[in-house]
């Protein structure tokens, strides 16, 4: 599997991958699933995919040559020349689909499913940072102010933190916390998700960024946050009081009168009718 | 869909349910997915169930009259006079394979998967408490010290905190508080798993419980609960450093030279290769 989440943020945009594929429990290898186009001053991209590894790879290998024609006479659109990230992933959908065409039908053959998913998020001069989030059909849908993140893969265990923090007001380096968290989640609870971890922060308007990092189990700022966080979702998780049934001091009992649902009946012989 | 989960501490058990149930999701009600078996001084069993609903609500049904024969001349087994768990979860088994010989063949005939999960765990006098997890085959698993919890249902978002907190050692009272946040971050993320909740707590050799309620979203503890996590978890997640790049007065930086990852290349023109 695969965790990949990305953040669009007023202030900017936030990309975070790990490195773990798998064919069967015994084929586990190191991959990186995250790719960064950039021409300073121009347009800053990223890509990042899960699914089967041979897809995606065929995939970034088409898209840096893909073209998409309007008409005959029109100049034919890449992702080096598209004039808006809409465009640009455009012409990532249609490598997709380009994949597809040769592939799914000796996939489909062989009982492997069509399965590939990608965020794609960036900025091209002449227009806003925007992110998509593109399907196996080659489809896409964008983030909006209300739905500012999308995540691919085994992204279950780290979407409640994302849920309770992510806003697009939230700056840069928090939201790349909060994205670092979401991902240390996801690494304690499946198997299938595996360090090292990609991380890519662009500032709005930027056209180029220097942060770029590979994230390994040697990082001092992981693993603070990795001891950190454990420790201190314990110390909350302490902190908040045992439940107390009924009567005893407390003010905040657990059974009470006023509840609207009644408590379970208890079935107590062979006889008894559960309704 | 459906979030169920089940502990077993040497103190006692846990269980907890919600109690959503979707058919699509312009048909969403509310069923109790938990049921109690109880006769006291002999036995105290609970059966939580995810998947089909017409499903469950049948193997609880023929749950109740069940039974199983090794032979001609031996007492037929009932989950009443069952003198161990086990045999009790053999009784569930077949009641599953009953209603997968009455109902699968149909249910394929119109394209319905016969999908069912349960969890099935308590205590008969003469043994001590055990937890099983029950599939659609009617086979199960049982719960063992070094992984004393199942899930069933909606249960990535809910994982990671009992990955954290819980080993046989819990107390019940920090178990059930434990389920309660795991529930939490689930009905956060997740529209398909709903108020109220059943929660039942069990102590071990006890053979009875008074300790069965119903949680709304008036609960007084549940409220606090859910209001003190959210902000408290937000809490840490503020008090926890955010990433500093290169240089700064921080001792954890995110970029360190020393990383055995390179960081990703950038590609900056469609004639690049990727590899």
């Amino acid at each position: 599997m695969t965790y990949c989440v990305a953040l669009k943020l007023n202030a900017g945009l936030v990309f975070l991958s790990d490195s773990r594929t798998n064919a069967g429990l015994d084929q586990i290898s190191t991959f990186r699933k995250m790719i960064v186009y950039e021409r300073a001053d121009d347009r800053f991209m990223v890509l990042l995919s899960a699914g089967n590894l041979s897809i995606s790879q065929s995939v970034r290998e088409i898209l840096q040559v893909e073209q998409l024609r309007e008409d005959e006479d029109s100049e034919p659109i890449t992702i080096w020349n598209a004039k808006s990230m809409f465009d640009a992933a455009r012409v990532l959908g249609a490598a997709v689909r380009r994949v597809y065409d040769r592939d799914a039908a000796s996939l489909r053959q062989s009982g492997v499913e069509f399965n590939v998913s990608m965020i794609f998020g960036g900025q091209i001069k002449g227009e806003g940072m925007r992110l998509f989030q593109v399907y196996s059909a080659g489809n896409f849908i964008e983030a909006t102010p209300e739905t500012p993140y999308f995540q691919i893969g085994e992204s279950k265990y780290g979407k409640p933190v994302l849920d309770r923090v992510i806003t697009p007001d939230t700056p840069l380096d928090e939201a790349a916390k909060c994205a670092l968290v979401s991902m240390d989640s996801t690494l304690k609870s499946n198997l299938s998700v595996g360090l090292p971890l990609d991380l890519v922060v662009y500032g709005v308007d930027d056209f180029r960024t220097d942060k770029v990092v590979c994230i390994d189990d040697q990082n001092p700022y992981f693993r603070m946050l990795h001891g950190s966080w454990g420790q201190k979702l314990r110390e909350v998780f302490d902190s908040i009081e045992d439940p107390q049934w009924t009567g005893g001091p407390t003010e905040l009992p657990l059974m009470v009168a006023a509840s609207r649902g009644k408590p379970l009946r208890k079935i107590t012989n062979p006889d008894e009718r559960l309704i």
